[in-house]
């Protein structure tokens, strides 16, 4: 009647599959440990003195990291960001809002007010999402807690100008390996208090990150750290430059666009100046009549994200450069396709 | 200077491991399908007419859940349950809360109240954690939303009166073959609208599902699938029965201690009546003076949780039965020689 199999199935599950590991801890040592050399190795942050806290991608922990900065707010903490951002902080913001923080838009727009006292909390993103500059904090003031989103600050997307050395700073998998669908993000947390609400928010939101995506990181981080666990940002870099040579290169023959000008910078890791590779394209339209800028792509067959959902106008578009080679040069190819055309049309 | 293994890895990731599957959908459409196979084999719930909801386990659907049946809410939806209750209802409601719930304690307590307008969430935990009963809503009401936790209604811990139709039903791998760390649940979901606002919240949460969860979550229910996939609850009955047999068994010869009754029911797995089998011993201490019941288990070197926990007396304890072979015989044991020890003292 049994099965060997279902009920071997069973008593693993009550064995050796809790929540905890053998060492009662719901985080994986041996991941921890890989976590610290991988930034060793690219040279991108300061870990000592830091907690670690796990999260399902990047996205959770940005969640944490409000919760966690307002947890004892008595007035309701203003959460913004600098123009253009990454749209998840303000919906994510907005859908789980508490009496303790609420999204109040663009950092800048604080900064030009007398309004900036009182409990405020800014996402910086470093390199930023969409136009891939390297960013610091608007805002300043002992009232004032910044979280770096640091998701691109690898030597595949930008210069390493020094070690990150940040309160609170937010990495993933995501953007470091590209396994997105993995789920697996990182934070390195300076205040004890601040890390031990953080490791609150995710265990009462789901008590921990599940062992399977924690061994897959792990996986994926040990193929990382092979041979002098260096090859992947030279590899990545070198594709990601090239990309965005071919695209601006083919964008400076155009009267039409202009894209975002990323200046060369001296690089912790490559040990001297290097150039821009960013992760996307923040493409502007430059006629006056181009005021969506994404419906004049759409027409070429181009899919961008709108500015507008970055907080800025519909003219700037973002497109995204982490695709396969094919669907890069199919990129390439229609977007020269539509600088070529622009002659013709202004001799008309 | 490359390593074919880091280039590889990057390019895997861009193309194949993105947020979503081949077909768009961030859920897998054969893990889907092998869920409803198990209902339909544990003859458990009603899956058709239906909406599928995955989760972080059960836990974070639990959230989804509130913040769906709340989210036009103008005054706070009051969210409850029936004592004793699971622990997690209170800390996560009272953490997250948002400007439309919070939590109010005990089902019963507003039951007796005229205080019973307005938006109500009740939380029916069925069987229950901890005492193992059937439950059914203690509220009821145009006003009144219920959400199922059926984390252990299988045929492993429970009769199953009839297959469960209920609007929101929740289900976890956790209590179904005990991989707890992987950390996967499900949602069934009647109404499209608080079906959308599930899915809203698990997006702005952390996007979408760990794909590596969801391929582990496959294999295993590949394994209780197969034979005539009924054999898992054949063997997690017995292994219950028989252990909740030996504990009854031995707390039945104790003035000093009483445990839960569980009456039997008829089971549509089974086709025909059958006895306990609940998950945990929900252990009271009758004598007076024994106000803090774990700390009497304790000094036996019995480690259980304290009933107020679970909003309930301290002279409740909860004792888990879902443990290996090895330590089940240690619980046991000492309960054992607890009990034996009554006698003896009683004569002094």
């Amino acid at each position: 009647m049994q099965n060997a199999e279902s009920s071997a199935l069973l008593v693993a599950g009550w064995h050796r599959m809790s929540y905890v590991f053998g060492d009662q801890s719901s985080m994986s040592q041996e991941l921890q440990k890989h976590i610290l050399k991988v930034h060793s190795n690219a040279r991108n942050a300061i870990t000592k003195g830091k907690y670690l806290v796990f999260g399902v991608g990047s996205t959770q922990l940005l969640s944490a990291a409000v919760f966690a900065l307002s947890l004892n707010s008595s007035s309701p903490a203003r959460v913004v960001a600098e123009s253009p951002y990454y749209p998840v902080y303000k919906t994510q913001t907005d859908f789980f809002e508490t009496v303790h923080f609420e999204f109040k838009g663009d950092a800048l727009l604080m900064k030009n007010t007398s309004d900036s006292a009182g409990n405020v909390i800014e996402f910086v993103t470093s390199p930023n999402n969409p136009d891939g500059n390297l960013r610091k904090a608007v805002l300043q003031g002992v009232s004032v807690n910044a979280i770096y989103d640091h998701a691109y600050y690898w030597p595949h997307f930008s210069a390493i100008p020094a070690p990150a050395d940040e309160d609170i700073m937010i990495f993933t998998i995501s953007k470091l390996t590209g396994h997105a669908g993995s789920r697996f993000g990182w934070a390195l947390v300076k205040d004890k208090d601040v890390y031990l609400n953080m490791q609150k928010y995710v265990s009462l939101a789901e008590f921990s990150i599940s062992r399977d995506t924690q061994l897959r990181a792990l996986q994926l981080l040990k193929v990382v750290l092979k041979g002098d666990g260096r090859e992947i940002f030279h590899f990545a870099y070198e594709k990601m430059r090239d990309r965005w040579e071919k695209i601006s290169q083919t964008v400076s023959l155009s009267k039409r666009f202009t894209v975002q000008d990323i200046p060369p910078q001296y690089c912790n890791f490559f040990e001297k100046v290097r150039g821009p590779s960013p992760a996307y394209i923040w493409l502007k339209c430059e006629r006056e009549e181009d005021t969506n800028c994404s419906a004049v792509l759409l027409a070429a067959n181009i899919i961008g994200r709108s500015g507008s959902l970055f907080d800025a106008e519909d003219r700037y578009v973002r497109l995204s450069l982490l695709k396969s080679d094919d669907d890069f040069n199919l990129l390439l190819y229609r977007l020269k396709e539509l600088v070529s055309k622009e002659g013709g049309a202004d001799t008309l």
